[in-house]
């Protein structure tokens, strides 16, 4: 069990790594001066696998626990969906002192998140994420917030855990795409804090299926993203500065997902091509050496993701895109890129010029 | 002009008292350092009045406004009015750093700032009440939030605007019945906190017109009931204990309140009826003495609020509803009740028979 503790100037908390920590969930959350009852909020894909253990969990630890399943997918991460949670919250008739736990995804935690937010002006909130993507990046940090039909995320609030519990024995089950695209963000730390990491992930012969990673280096993974998350967030939690590095290979990277309708290519697909192309964005500028983009193509590839931009999407769609990301400040387009393995810098002085030379030479 | 400030452990604001204020609107803003995107709400009961100088003065400051004006009235207090602020702040393109600006009563103000506490995670907000009880209290200290079908107030955040703008005169166009319904309030910080603005109000020969006040009883009123609610606040942003006694008067109140659906009783009326039900609570209890519960009463009905229940309610609907009610904390009802004029305690030890012994004596 490796423990990491985020400080933030208002609140402390917990991101436990534990193999098989669902089972001391409730154990876990006595220690928390929460109050006796729980909502627990999943998705039947995940709870088929862990709901009964979480359950169990909690009620042996003396919560009285009910729990809602919402629908599985991108697609419903909805103020609706939303409604379904606020809607159980008052049947089951939750507190303020309660407490709402996601075990999840991204997509349950988000949603389950924003909906601890806001009922009765914020009640408590556990993250037990269940993908790679939702461990190393989603549940830790507190972004919560759904989608608009207009625009990912456009809705949500900055909304603290109380506790993040990893139990990364759960990734047995994760679809291998799925556990492909968290290791997009898992090589994102590499590039833009964490050198080390990224060397270790380097040394590995196969990392494209769960399966070869050994149980050392898995840990080595959980463990170093999350302090790379820990380190920025707890420096700026509001993302007024420095949290922007984490959007590194998100530009481009949004505006890839969003011109495929969130289904063709994952999130952790588009950022893999964003950092691709964020790479050759630095070295093309002179402030990346080739060798170094090299060494990020070749581990984007060794891991399975794709490095070339999906047929279909031209250019200038992805230029045009870019302007209404919400990342856009003043009018102009901010770039998150690297200048040496493990360091990045955020700048707006990236010409459309820049962007169209870098995305013509990414078609397969 | 006369300033207060309210200084929270991660921001602080003014909240400026200004009669003719709102001319000076875009000039007060300039000094806060925010985006040039303003986007007004209102309804257009209230923008026809002040709509235009609003905007007038913000245009004068360069700031480039938009406007939306939502459905006037409590019903429309919903997620679903939210949604329409949202749609707007997409069309219209703001960003983190653009301003919503709330001009209209706590209804207006409530939305207004949960939109803006949720729309890309938080931007800026600025509340410009124009109902006494939006100036005395829904526009300072951050509760924002929207109802429930089942219940007001139940979707919610904390999140302070960046500036409080009272401008005194718009009250000459307020409805006396609205007028009243913020007296209420304003009487509330008399009895607990203010003993000096409860004389005040006592030496006045009439409360029950707006015309009767004079400019410097106004001011003093405006002036003192903000001082009180920014006493409280300052001490307990998020209501984890003192800010409970802001809720004085609306433990019955509430349920009176939910119980004639919203419309035979407003707000205030309901809580000058739960200030004389709790004070009378008090006095039985031995916690306050007769004569200062007739100082309320009288001053109550001076200012031609009702002391009696409606017909209609019956008491065991009103102890039904106490127990559905956000301030029930672990199944117990929490009453603030008065023990000398300006001092109140906070306490869950009143039974449901002293409560049916105060009702039954508040019928016509
Ligand atoms: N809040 C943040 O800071 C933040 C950061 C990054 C991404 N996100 C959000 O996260 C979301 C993406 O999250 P995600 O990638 O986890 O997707 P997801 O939540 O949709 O999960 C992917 C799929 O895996 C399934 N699944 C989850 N855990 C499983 C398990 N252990 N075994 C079997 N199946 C399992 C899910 O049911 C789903 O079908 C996006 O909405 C994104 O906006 C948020
Ligand atoms: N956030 C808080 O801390 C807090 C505190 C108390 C109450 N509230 C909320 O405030 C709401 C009640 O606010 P309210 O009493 O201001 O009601 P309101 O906003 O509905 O306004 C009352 C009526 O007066 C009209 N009006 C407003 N200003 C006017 C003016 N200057 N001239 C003419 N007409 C005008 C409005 O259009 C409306 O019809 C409730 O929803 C309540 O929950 C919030
Ligand atoms: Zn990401
Ligand atoms: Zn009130």
């Amino acid at each position: 069990m490796h423990t990491i503790r985020l400080s933030l100037p208002q609140q402390a908390y917990d991101i436990v790594i534990a193999p098989g920590g669902i089972a001391k969930l409730g154990e876990l959350m006595s220690g928390l001066n929460l109050g006796k009852k729980v909502l627990l909020v999943s998705n039947s894909t995940v709870f088929q696998h862990y709901g009964g253990r979480a359950i169990v969990s909690l009620e042996n630890a003396g919560f009285e626990v009910s729990s809602c399943n919402l629908p599985d997918g991108e697609q419903y991460k909805t103020l609706t969906s939303v409604e379904k949670l606020y809607n159980t919250a008052l049947e089951n008739r939750l507190e303020r002192s309660s407490t709402m736990v996601a075990l999840g995804g991204g997509v349950i935690g988000d949603m389950t998140g924003f909906a601890a937010a806001t009922w009765l002006r914020g009640i408590n909130f556990v993250q037990v994420p269940t993908t790679l993507l939702a461990m190393v990046d989603a549940a830790i940090g507190g972004k919560t917030g759904v989608n608009h039909p207009q625009g990912k995320n456009l809705i949500g609030a900055f909304y603290q855990p109380k506790l993040v519990l990893i139990d990364p024995q759960v990734l047995q089950t994760l679809p291998e795409r799925e556990f492909r695209a968290g290791m997009a963000e898992v090589i994102k730390y590499g590039v833009i804090w964490d050198a080390e990491l990224f060397a270790q992930m380097e040394a590995c012969d196969r990392l494209d299926h769960f399966q070869y990673l050994s149980e050392n280096l898995l840990q080595e993974i959980l463990m170093r993203s999350c302090q790379a998350k820990v380190d920025v967030v707890s420096k700026d939690e509001k993302e007024a500065g420095l949290r922007a590095i984490l959007n590194y290979g998100h530009t481009i990277g949004h505006a890839v997902e969003s011109l495929t309708g969130y289904r063709v290519v994952n999130h952790g697909e588009a950022v893999a091509i964003g950092m691709v192309a964020a790479g050759q964005l630095a070295v093309n500028l002179g402030l990346w050496e080739q060798a170094s983009q090299d060494r990020q193509l070749a581990l984007i590839q060794k891991t399975g993701l794709p490095t070339k931009l999906p047929t279909g999407i031209d250019r200038d769609a992805i230029v045009d895109a870019l302007q209404t990301d919400k990342k856009v400040k003043a009018g102009k387009v901010r770039f998150v890129l690297p200048t040496q393995m493990g360091v990045v810098k955020v700048t707006d002085q990236v010409s459309s010029q820049a962007i169209y030379q870098v995305l013509q030479r990414m078609y397969i």
